[in-house]
């Protein structure tokens, strides 16, 4: 079965859009830790990040360098955290996050509850920093 | 002044050492979130992660790769959590740390107190499965 990711790519499920490339896409997380939280996964289906083929794991994160840069210019912080979990979703994800202090990388913290309007707002300034 | 980073890979101050390639250098973290958690270096200083060039940020996460699939024969996981934080040292470096659940990756939480000899046999468990 398609992950929800997949579903996601495929747009059978509506996301935040970031960018995309040939073989990867942004999005925001729907349940951020911090306002500008984005995923970035790679189109193919693979659940573990360290089962990439070298080349697809290096362009994933070049395309999460080009997303940073783009979260950076639009959400005030002091830069972009990285974070790989993978146990929830068996579709490799990298978390970017913009961060502040150490505390602001802690997924066992509560979600930011933001609204349609708010995270459709988001991906927009997001999306105009973006530069392929 | 050189960061501390650099100090290790020159030898001015001691690690616990995984492995090293031309441009990148891996080490036992001595504050540890769990067993087996290791940095994962470029021996260039630079401060955050996404200042770095395109081929060097490529090839830290090819070699965090490499380190990763060593990390995971010599300690008992689900999988490699990755973080990134960098707003204390400042010389970009990559959390490696073996996961069994979401919570794991939380630096709020209290690090483990590895004894010296501890660590040594980690770090010597983690070098033999080591595949350059």
């Amino acid at each position: 079965m398609a992950s929800i990711f997949t579903k996601i790519i495929n747009g059978e499920i509506p996301c935040y859009k970031i960018a995309e490339s040939e073989r990867c896409f942004a999005f925001l997380d729907i349940n951020p830790l911090v306002k500008g939280h984005t995923l970035v996964i790679p189109k193919q289906e693979i659940d573990y990040i360290f089962d990439l083929p070298d080349e697809l794991l290096a362009e994933l994160h070049l395309f999460s360098k080009q997303v940073s840069k783009a979260i950076e210019k639009a959400i005030p912080c002091e830069r972009i955290g990285v974070s790989v979990i993978g146990l929830e979703v068996p579709h490799a994800h990298i978390h970017l996050i913009p961060i502040n202090s150490v505390g602001d990388i802690n997924f066992s913290k509560s979600k930011l509850s933001l609204s349609g309007e708010e995270l459709e707002e988001t991906a927009k300034i997001i999306q105009q920093n973006f530069i392929a």
